[in-house]
């Protein structure tokens, strides 16, 4: 592994996150194809999943991909689907060498993408920035190895954790900027999901704003009953915006029908307990394709979350505000007995952000994605 | 004012710095005095506030004060109190200029040093590094100019802004470099502060450990009706590190005579609302000498400093954990009407801190103490 091998392909990862939100249920990569120190080359896959980044990364290189290097983000595909193989377009285009940081999870390519590359004679490098790549794909990897999307659970609370007062108020907690940067956070995510009291109480249309997307991520409230307002910003722009709502097996049928009536798409899951069971309907939003999802609350929706450790990700604001222990918690009752079961996250960065500070933290990993 | 000028004086900010906590009732200064460029003196005030650093500096210096700069983080003294003033050491020893960030804000300096060395044909530069100065300074300034101490108030909690679950497990949320970090905040303040609920849950001893310190900080519980263990660390230990206890005017004449009687100071404060006056208690350990006072909790107390407007300095350390709504609120009810209403601060700064992260906030200043 080189200097330039690292470079390039931290260029290749740096393009495969910018299409995250919007190529599910494929994974977002980056190529970039490079002939003699040069880029020829570069691409990420295409909002919808299609065309991937390889294709589109070889039309541009034309004849130079010819002995070129290409850096990919994830093991090129290996299956014919809807469009020959990304492994066979490289060997096609006469790439001498391809560098990768993975191997796919997927079970149609693992291996394959990279096996068929050699065996046409191409070199082939993983393991490059391999631990960042596995971070950018986790949603995908979960996915694939486990059937539900990675979930990031955000919060924007006061110095001491309340997400509004007794009464309701939240507007504003946090400032703009880190309000702009929950929409930018939302636009990296396939869906953004909130409980059914949260959709009460806050009346949110949970669109992304001023960021010029092409494909708005799916919005899901979780309500057990379907009690939720028929005249809400959600429910009035459900035929433009994918809306889907899990739901509880006991559902009023007039409900269920008008829900569908105004073009939301009902999810029915299992309950546990009496709550609607988690773990359950992650594994329906996995199967219906998604691979990221944020969460933003409320309160209960984050406990059962917590509690059911469906969490891969925290991201909170704080702000410089203090709230009161009237105030609403932002993580609701998670029944702990002991200081040692609470759910624990290792941090991956800390800033001011604004007025107010940003702090991200990963689930402690009992183990990490294996390199190719 | 030049380059070598703010460099010295920032040296003589950080010698000032090194004292906080140890100089109370007097301001830790710092003092650095400089002759064609080279270092000959350097001091900061002694424990117990006495000897000042400047006579300390310029007893270093010797025959080399004649026509030398010295920086000091203060105006020098210009009164005769227990010493000879400074400034009038300074004009003894031949000193050309004085340079000096503020005017002292005691009544009995408060520009007069400035006029005095003038007076007698020495330079005098002020306005350099004044608002970290005044930040250095903030607790003695605000005793001399609001009869209290400067209150920092520091919570080490959960992400989601807990202290404890709800059968009052605390140890350990934060990890030992947040805990080595709250002792040497302990040791730069002149007294460290909680509520009685938390004395009777915590059993602490409030000492600074490790630091080898000559001065332990004042340990003050706040605790109307005087109903605390007497078999507490905090009480076995009265006779060896000064323990305050702050009261209210109707306690059980055995129990004041029972903690007089173990070494502890009592200190009666009036009620106001059926709760202690914070701002009377301020008011009292202000009179006492106190010029920083760090207060750690309990929820009940924080919220009542914070209530009464009383809150100089927030100092958060988050934990990468969850307790959930359950757990022991690090801030109790302030019984906020409107989200407008809720104390607000401004962030100083926010890091990672071993797998914890600091954040330092500020009250949001309505002014700022003006300079020379």
């Amino acid at each position: 592994m080189s200097t330039s091998d690292t470079r390039f392909m931290a260029l290749a990862l740096s393009l495969g996150r910018r299409g995250l939100g919007q190529t599910w249920p494929n994974p977002s990569v980056g190529c970039v194809i490079v002939k003699n120190g040069r880029i020829v080359g570069r691409a990420t896959t295409a909002p919808g999943g299609r065309p991937h980044a390889e294709p589109q990364a070889l039309a541009q290189a034309g004849a130079a991909a010819k002995g070129a290097t290409a850096y990919v983000s994830l093991e090129p595909c290996a299956h014919h689907g809807a469009t020959p193989p990304c492994a066979e377009a490289l060997i096609a285009a006469g790439v001498a060498r391809v560098v990768a940081p993975l191997a796919d999870s997927d079970p149609r390519v693992a291996g394959q993408g990279f096996d068929r590359l050699r065996a046409a004679g191409v070199a082939v490098i993983t393991g490059v920035l391999a631990e960042a790549a596995a971070a950018d794909h986790a949603g995908f990897f979960l996915r694939t190895e486990q059937g539900r999307p990675k979930v990031t659970l955000k919060l924007a609370a006061s110095f001491d954790g309340r997400i509004a007062t007794a009464t309701g108020e939240s507007q504003w907690i946090t400032g703009p900027v880190a309000r702009r940067a929950v929409h930018a956070m939302r636009a990296s995510h396939d869906a953004v999901m909130i409980g059914g009291g949260t959709a009460r109480a806050d009346d949110p249309s949970l669109t992304v704003r001023e960021m010029g997307m092409e494909r708005q991520p799916v919005r899901i409230v979780v309500s057990r009953r379907l009690d939720l307002p028929m005249m809400s910003r959600l429910a009035r722009s459900a035929r433009d915006i994918p809306l889907w709502v899990i739901h509880g097996p006991d559902v009023d049928p007039a409900l269920h029908e008008a829900w569908q009536g105004i073009g939301a798409q009902l999810v029915a899951c299992e309950l546990r307990g009496g709550q609607l069971d988690l773990r359950s309907v992650l594994q329906a939003l996995g199967d219906a394709g998604l691979t990221r999802v944020f969460c933003e609350g409320g309160g209960g929706l984050a406990a059962s979350l917590l509690a059911a450790d469906l969490v891969d990700e925290l991201v909170g604001f704080t702000a410089g505000m203090v709230i009161g222990a009237e105030g609403l918690p932002a993580i609701g009752a998670l029944g702990l007995a002991r200081l040692i079961e609470a759910p624990r996250f290792e941090l991956v960065e800390s800033r001011p952000f604004g007025p107010d500070i940003l702090h991200r933290w990963r689930r402690v990993s009992t183990g990490s994605h294996s390199n190719a």
